[in-house]
């Protein structure tokens, strides 16, 4: 599908809200299939129609992953939960060094939301599926009855096809690896407790949602031996690190002053007590290499948008194993754990 | 893991329910991962513990199917949303024809679930799934905030191989083919609404809910030519039906008196006010098969407890395309549409 914002396939004069009827298996459902899921994801696979989707056989192993999309608002600076079902699912199989090719796609909708609220969340998938060049591949829609649910929540599964020799995961990781950020740290968070909580920032904030398979694919056809990769979502930069450290018994010491976050994030953190390195992010990751191709993987990380402020955050030592380290501007170390409570539920 | 109904792997003392922070990517979610889903679903791919799981090569063709689960209430007779989610999903597999292999789960958690509610169903899921042969490789955890969802909801994905030369879907109906239900129909929708509305009939009613892997198997292993294969689930086959004789141009013939239903679905349904041919199963199938195989066919069915009332109920017709005929005990015929209202919701 080529033309984005056309008006809703379901005529809303008709239909202004999802009914239950429409998750019933009935005539609604067959519509709401038919001429708005079919229309926004149109592709060949989808288009057979079965309750399975038959896929092309493909030489070598396969990433497969799955996250369930519940963020609240659905509509934020910067995205959208229907993007960010896309998005969020190609960056877990990018993360495994895998090419990205099919997407699964299943909608728990609460009774009562408007068509119109669902045609743009559809429609923006659709476009992000198509600039990721993805297929969304197979569906299932579900309503559920008013006040037990919350407008929706979309749960995406993915495949990706991963070339040969590639060994990328926590257990690669090598002590004197440098630790690199992609990008600059936490404008997920802060966009969404913006529009949650009314705060109106100097300039806004938007979101980092970002797909990441272009950078990732630079990187690996660029034959850098990347160790680990693990996009930044819920618990942010000190989750990530931390599951590095007691994933590969080593320890992972950071310097707090080059960690990149913008100073309008740093600044709304402070004004809502928040830690920068616990905010979640939807568009970056931690690249872990060997020393003597930091240059090389910055310069690629660089040449796109989502990459500009990629930057060494840290590297891999011995000491220290399971454990995170931050040394703070003063020079004085600080060990940083996982959270331990709740900083921003459905952020994503 | 074979130790099954073993207590709480997080202790419920400390826990009694789950909060918003067992979803926040911190401490609390870790420990849910891997003290309970890990101990429930334990198997190497799962264990990779990255964001995309990392499968084998297989050769040949791959299908690919998802579906969410909202069922109300989360125990029934007969199963519980944990085994309808790994079933439902390894069911779909079957119906391209394909041997389930992996599956993913999302988990879409109302604050406030009992701790130990939780671990039933997730046991009861690492069972079905053991039962079944299937590997769940890759999951998500996401909690809602209370009065956002309703207890549980559960994404699965499934992948299945598919053996070669299959061609199994509406768009291979042949006219003349038999039309044959593997059971009795309705008595998932039945057991559902006996809890839902406390009706308590003259026995108790369980579900249908049934893996049709087996079923499945032994039909192609015996060379059969299935033309096509669909589960009957929400418009039970009512919509099924409707579904074949649109996709293939062609009408189904249906004689009511053949229907296997069971007297006390019957007599449930009279109460209720509900139409047998629209109740929801959670075991049961349609098989498109050339005449001369509906012998064989039937045989193989019947082998299986979940096929033992397997049936012939029609046939397709050149007359009347799109359209399902019912022909009554009185001999007169009826058109038989989709439902168009909401008969049911949340039965699946």
């Amino acid at each position: 599908m080529n033309d984005f914002n056309v008006s809703c396939p379901i005529p809303v004069k008709d239909y202004p809200y999802v009914l239950l009827s429409h998750g019933s298996g009935g005539k609604l459902m067959y519509q709401l299939i038919n001429k708005m899921f079919l229309k926004a994801f149109e592709n060949d696979i989808l288009l057979q129609g079965h309750d399975a989707a038959v896929l092309p056989a493909e030489a070598g192993e396969l990433a497969f992953t799955t996250d369930s999309y519940v963020v609240h608002p659905l509509f934020f600076p910067g995205g959208d939960i229907g993007s960010m079902a896309v998005y969020g699912t190609v960056n877990d199989l990018s993360m495994a060094g895998a090419r990205p090719k099919y997407i699964s796609v299943g909608f728990i909708i609460e009774e009562g939301l408007a068509m119109d609220t669902l045609w743009r969340i559809v429609q923006s998938m659709g476009q992000a599926a198509q600039r990721v060049g993805v297929q969304i591949a197979t569906g299932d829609t579900k309503v559920v009855d008013k006040g037990h649910g919350d407008g929706i929540f979309i749960n995406t599964a993915g495949i990706g096809v991963l070339p040969a020799n590639q060994a990328i995961g926590p257990g690669h990781i090598q002590s004197g690896d440098a630790i690199i950020v992609s990008g600059d740290i936490g404008r997920h968070g802060i966009a969404i407790m913006s529009v949650r909580q009314g705060i109106a920032f100097e300039t806004e904030i938007t979101s980092d949602l970002a797909p990441l398979h272009r950078l990732v694919q630079s990187l690996l056809d660029a034959g850098l031996n990347i160790h680990c990769l693990r996009d930044l979502t819920r618990g942010g930069l000190a989750t990530t690190l931390n599951e590095f450290a007691r994933s590969s018994h080593r320890g992972m010491k950071i310097d707090e002053n080059a960690v990149p976050v913008r100073q309008d994030v740093v600044n709304a953190c402070e004004i809502l007590g928040f830690d920068p390195l616990q905010m979640a992010c939807e568009g970056r990751c931690v690249i872990c290499v060997p020393q003597d191709q930091v240059e090389q993987t910055l310069a690629i990380c660089r040449d796109f948008p989502e990459g500009q402020s990629a930057s060494v955050v840290g590297r891999v030592i011995d000491s220290a194993p399971g454990q995170v380290v931050l040394q703070t501007p003063l020079g004085v170390d600080r060990l940083i754990d996982m959270p331990t409570g709740e900083q921003l539920p459905r952020i994503c």
